[in-house]
């Protein structure tokens, strides 16, 4: 799935998102449709393979799952196993991700426009809340120890806190498509490209305009690789 | 559907949410599922009345959407009609809304959860845009007149704008689900009940825990009714 | 999108149909799937372009849709912004359209294969109902004035008539469907091409042949532009 | 499923419908949700009995689809199991029909708002047709022998008629619903409780008023028991 | 649709399987999308052909359903008319079939990844069952007559059995996909290409080495053409 | 939800099955719909508690994923976690499990009628593979080590077992849906409640039925707690 898959990777890349999970991506019409990896056709979710050349390895990723990560500056790194990693996901509703947390580090507010999530404490402690629609935005929060399990309801604003600072977490979630896509809230709103109008946002977050241009000046750096 | 309907009101303020749109609603298995106001059983959705009681007013209400709506601290007002409102909308994956915007006012940065938006301008003028999902964070805008539509896709955080500090601004709007919900980012953010720790939230947002604290000091106002 | 979607205009012109609504389009894998007007390849839908080369224009269109419209012999003009007139409503299971009625006008008895419609009514008065499945075929109606909403569930056969014999009205209204379909009932049913047999069709309208021939002979001019 | 189904047999005789056939019922959430027939309680489709209490009974029904059936004014019966016969088809999107066609008999033109139609031929002829939607309005018909297969797309108007003036004919038709519904376009149109206005009517179809107002004065007799 | 079918047809013998039912092919987006047989392109389902050559014949097979069939080892024979013998069936979420049955023959234990089955008996008599899933795994068994109707949940394990040795039993079946799928249960675990180790085998059944050995080496046949 | 649970408990007992996940439970229409575990009416998933009522705890579970298990004669152990565990995963379409593998244990030949697989190995190395549907049967097979990640497809027969005869081997496994079902191939077929007839098991195994009733004496014990 080397260098032939250049195109795919680029177009997911871009627009095609990171890692949220939903309820209903749309039901498979054969045992599995392979995302075939030279097609230039793109289509809602992936073009399949010719069913004689799927292969075991379609199925699978020596993903190294078990092995710790390099955080990023918010202290957190999801490494999420989505259809462009196992390109028999496609169809299939589903994907895996494994998340490290730094010492007080956190897996920012974000969002999965296109999945739940459900997730598990692998090593750590972990302090995890989400907050419901309007007009209640009710916070609900938990602090969970290893072998404990949390929901994530899709398309709700959500994070996890490593309130431990000497120790880092670690979880596996997974979650409801085989692209879930992310909106981390900063960098959606703060750095985007371009970025939104500084008289927008102010009068939405009711600060001055410089209070906006300070935090669009900042690297709004993404943990999702 | 007046007193009857407290009950359903009252959830619908809670967990129900407002104005979201999404493509995937299920589908109806009959005619219809008109809404039993009466039934204190909750599912996915509404429970039916029986056929036999359905009249045409469960498909129908005096909304008044083409009267002027008085606007909120941020300058807008989101009149909803979905399924809360027209009872007859259960099972059947849309609504409909007038968006009234003061000079200068907004409808802030927000997502719909379950619904895609498609909008037309029917007085004044209005800059919208939408910022896709990570790692991109793309940021789409465009400065629409009278006449235009636009489409927001579904669970991307986007906003509409009246740049004429003189003149107000309305806008229809339809939803691809009976309850789309809305999240509206700075309410849920820093206007969560209760409020985000404010260690989560100044690590998030790259910011002192003051900035934070002063930010969920302020009033969150829905602009949604 | 101009000359270049020419094949999928023509394509549009034929089964591709025009506009109805219903609760179920698949749900979208990506944030968008925009079409690609270039592509030979058909699909469920349409395949998309590389969202590299998406802009925001993808998801807008200058639809004019608060100027008046010509109307034809049965008093009506729909006009229809589907995912033929924007190329971003590609997945996500929604439409809008403006329609217009001439003086004791009307969008005459038909139905929607794949969409629910809400309707607002933006000027005059509209007499508007629909008929309930066998065995009842129940008919409710409703006159409906400026600011009204009214609900078509999918599929059922409805109209709505301009009762105001010296004024013509005007509605918006939105279909749960990115391509929702209308069958005009007596298109279908007497002007098709080529005609049914008037043997059938005598027998199942209860009437002579020469009535189902004069009927034939009739120009059925479709409303949907 | 005597004498307790009462109360779901007449709801079943109001608003839920007959027999269309439609490719997206909702997904089961478990193995089996065989209908409760003793409950009040409404939903999009209907609630499940205990698991404990379901029997095999609940999936099966002597139907006697193999005995010749009495036809009606129009020349056809149509012997429809679905949801309301088999309490088990619940949430499984399925259901299966005997059509008898008198000599020169015809099920009249029709649609399914929520099912596709797959029909072969046990005994006799067919010709059997369906309309495209607006703006081709194409008519595609074909005369159909014993053990002949045609499919009837969901939503669109079409009818089978028997050209045999001596012999009648049979099929066994499926269709994609638990409760695909029908409308008998006549019996819609011109039948409906209560009329629909024959000024809307008249202009509707080009004709005179009296020609409606000697249409709705017959008998339109639906064909579905 | 004979020669050029070829790619189509070889792909089908591979993995898109063969008779299975379930409720949840997505909706289609326009009124038909007829599968193309000569495109390269795979899809979830098919990509279609341009509407503009779409034919009658796209909805039609002379399947020969009325003719009985040669039946196989374990004596019976599924003639089933899915997607890939009509090419209008892509996206409608239905298929049909005809199963022959020896004396004594059986249609063996197997399930329908993607449909529920509903059969009606043409002649002779069938002892049919299925078993529900774990913990339970309930037997529901019933013998049918001539002109009973049977449901079988989707996913589940079933059979079909001829108890007449001297006499031959004929059913229609219909199922809720285009493509159903079938595993039979002995074929998929004692017949797999290249087999599944014997270690794993003997010690799932609880048999010996050597019992798995003498299984793995019978002649798996498929009743399914 | 401790003994209110006690008739969900016992429903789910019955059919409501075990952990197998498949791509399309249905999409929610508002935030959660947390299963209300004193409702006695049963619907396709579960009805739904007041909002109000909802808690953080209805998204959260004290799993202990980490512990290992004892497990079972064929060596292994699956703890899921679905929507009869965490109340508050109704309606969002996904599920977690640990599995515990024995030395030389495993998670013998099954299926998942409702939600495709992805696990990732944490403890150990697993030799996993699964079966294509007729008529190719094909198996694929692949040997797992720590980290790594695999996918089995909805509905297709899968197993997993641990080739190392000193030591045990964890897994963690997320599927599909609130409730993906398992059917243990030789408990459903040999194991069944009654048992299925030994004449035909015996033709459809090709074996004698003395072998079939041995294999029916035997204890079918499910692995799935």
């Amino acid at each position: 799935m080397a260098s032939s898959f250049s195109f795919l990777a680029l177009a997911a890349l871009l627009a095609l998102a990171s890692w949220q999970a939903m309820a209903s991506d749309p039901s498979p019409l054969q045992d599995f449709c392979v995302v075939d990896e030279n097609s230039p056709v793109l289509v809602n979710g992936f073009v399949c393979k010719n069913p004689m050349d799927v292969k075991v390895d379609d199925f699978f990723k020596a993903a190294e799952l078990d092995k710790p990560r390099m955080t990023n500056k918010v202290g957190s790194n999801v490494t999420l196993i989505n259809v462009m990693q196992i390109a028999g996901l496609n169809t299939l509703g589903i994907s895996l991700a494994r998340i490290d947390y730094a010492p007080s580090g956190q897996n920012p507010p974000h969002t999965h426009p296109r999945a739940t999530e459900i997730l598990t404490v692998l090593e750590g402690t972990l302090y995890v809340g989400f907050v419901t629609s309007n007009p209640e935005n009710k916070f609900l929060s938990k602090m969970l120890n290893k072998g404990d399990v949390f929901v994530f309801p899709v398309g709700l604003i959500h994070f996890q806190f490593n309130p431990n600072p000497h120790k880092p977490a670690v979880a596996i979630a997974a979650l409801s498509s085989q692209n879930p896509g992310a909106i981390t809230i900063a960098n959606a709103v703060f750095g985007s490209k371009p970025p939104i109008s500084d008289d927008v946002l102010a009068k939405a977050f009711q600060v001055e305009k410089n209070t906006i241009d300070w935090l669009q000046a900042q690297f709004w750096e993404n943990n999702h690789y």
